[in-house]
């Protein structure tokens, strides 16, 4: 016996039996919800070479990305850290189709470092990706997809805030002064920090200036879009991005569905519609999404895209275990009529637990409420 | 773009749409098959310390296992190379339940190299354990339901061989002179190689010698127990093993149930009936099983342990591809009623695909053999 042979490395976890019965519930609702809407399901595999996982221009996901030298081959090989990389190589490869493709995949990514103290190393995700259509139908499927989504979780307090990645791109093009500090400019409007973005469009033009501070407040219900109108410059690129936040708005009234003109994380990689869900419990986004239309292009394929993807071990972990599963116990002995009864059940879709006499029975899933009985010489279901 | 960053590794590949729809249909059966028999689902992490996945003796598993030193805390991680170990491992601490337990799970599993030239690197083991029962009612039920896995899967000429480890044990365990050689007897048994049988029991107890050389013909239906029964000697465990065997085979009286008391890969961790599963178009085994008593001692518990795993991707290869689901195709616009009308057909189980007028649908999972069209007014489905 090795000692503490047992122990498991820091923010990396077992899924018991009851958190796993609520997660395979919802990750065969969501698979089958996909499914419905026409995307197909695809495997990608856990391992890859490095280029093919990383993007140069992604420090974030190479830290958290682990790399070793392949015995084989001598190449560098990577456990995934992100799957939408490589939905976007099977369908600029491997389909290679010409006219939309839907796919949606689920499956564990490992972080060699977590993102977040109390964050798994290994979350679990399912997503949706759509390709090949660059039309604002494609970003309202993919809304309603991810609201479908979270709404079949059933996440308490859930919300939506939905935004545009060329509104603040917009501004940052007609502001030379800022072209060194951009990455700042989002991480103070992200945290609606209007001391720093003061400081840093210091010198700007007033109109630049103006508009990346009243950014901060454009959040809220349907009414941000006209204040948007009122308030930022009527650049072709931002009436475009608000004519099609505005045409989103219409799909879903409910108050779940809001606007933060300034929440913008991925502002690197995303290029049109973008979208951040929350619920009660967690600081965090639940769920991200939105238009990168040049993901393909490291494949040699840039096709117009949108998706999301969710989190389903920390979605697990925000719900409520499933409720113990009805069961019936049986005896557990070798008798062919007895075996012949266990099987009818079954087939009939009953979980049947066979037990032994002097063995107490503790599979927390499920709670036998019934036992099968010899009743004159026949097997029957008793209420326990 | 890379050159190439699309390519993957040797022996490394995706699922793609068609049979990941067969995957996850086999997925989704036999967990479902597992749970009515009373086994809870767990899903242990992809990663862990690699004192946790390799036993010391296991030098196979030890070359086919991807290791690193963690950034996080130096101690040495690595990729799951088997779930077996880490099923075990939950038994014996997480649950730390003093009855039966029955666990099942599913999951990849990564290797450092692929266990032969056309197996995949990343296997998708499925499996089903029990856990704290010597009785044979535990092996009664890991056979049955191994048999019930393999015909959900209606894999082509199946065939269960059934074997037991104490058999050759109690020979060896009387042959001194076999202690160093003991690993190339049960290769050559495994080969059916008399000849080099000859060479390496040459100088044994002439009852040995002849009882390991009559082994290799000790395979075919139930009457080789009669036959092992004349042939072998009669050793107190022997016997044992016989009377197990001949229990067993009242079960399935079906020709796929075979014996074959030569067939003993796994001898070096089995303790008891051993499975092995084959089936046409495969010439190694699609499924291995058995008991394996000292499991969780390295985890300081040793309990009773029984179960079996199948390789589900290697399977699904054996398979036809899914058939091409029946879709409805609808037109993509954000038209309120016909929203409507597709969100009604999806909530009654339906597949709809939108679809742009100019855009070819490709989607190869999916065959629209309905159409949502507009008609007086109504969204009606029209066969196409």
């Amino acid at each position: 016996m090795k000692k503490n042979a047992w122990v498991l490395p820091d923010q990396v976890a077992d899924v018991l039996p009851r958190q796993a019965r609520t997660l395979e519930v919802l990750r065969r609702g969501l698979l089958d919800v996909y499914r419905r809407h026409g995307y197909e399901l695809v495997m990608p595999p856990l391992v890859e070479y490095t280029d093919a996982l990383l993007d140069d221009a992604d420090d974030d996901l190479d830290l958290r990305t682990v790399k070793w030298a392949d015995a084989a081959t001598g190449k560098t090989l990577a456990i995934r850290a992100d799957m939408t990389p490589q939905v976007a190589r099977i369908d600029a490869h491997l389909l290679n189709r010409s006219g939309v493709t839907r796919l949606c995949y689920f499956g564990s990514v490992f972080h060699a470092r977590a993102s977040g103290l109390l964050t798994s190393r290994e979350p679990m995700h399912i997503g949706a990706e759509l390709y090949g259509h660059q039309g604002l139908e494609a970003d309202a499927e993919i809304q309603s997809l991810l609201l479908a989504s979270l709404r079949f979780c059933q996440l308490p307090g859930l919300r939506l805030d939905v935004s545009h990645a060329q509104i603040v791109r917009a501004l940052l093009a007609r502001a030379p002064h800022l072209l060194d500090n951009q990455e700042a400019v989002y991480v103070a409007l992200q945290a609606k920090d209007t001391a720093a973005l003061k400081e840093l469009t210091d010198g700007c033009d007033d109109e630049i200036c103006t508009a990346l501070l009243a950014l901060v407040d454009l959040y809220g219900g349907v009414e941000v879009l006209e204040r948007a109108r009122v308030t930022l410059p009527s650049y072709p690129e931002i009436t475009a991005a608000l004519n099609e936040l505005q045409a989103l708005s219409t799909l879903d009234n409910s108050e779940s569905v809001q606007f933060d003109l300034a929440d913008l994380t991925g502002y690197d990689y995303h290029t049109g519609v973008m979208f951040t869900a929350y619920c009660t419990g967690m600081p965090n986004a639940i769920a991200r999404g939105g238009r990168y239309d040049h993901i393909g292009q490291r494949f040699g394929r840039a096709r117009p895209a949108t998706g999301f993807s969710l989190d389903l071990r920390e979605i697990t972990e925000l719900l409520p275990c499933a409720p113990a599963g009805k069961a019936i116990s049986a005896p557990w002995t070798m008798d062919a009529a007895l075996r012949a009864a266990v099987t009818e059940l079954r087939a009939a879709g009953e979980v049947v637990i066979q037990v032994s006499e002097h063995q107490v029975h503790e599979e927390d899933a499920f709670v036998c409420d019934r036992e099968l009985v010899l009743d004159a010489g026949q097997w029957v279901v008793r209420v326990r």
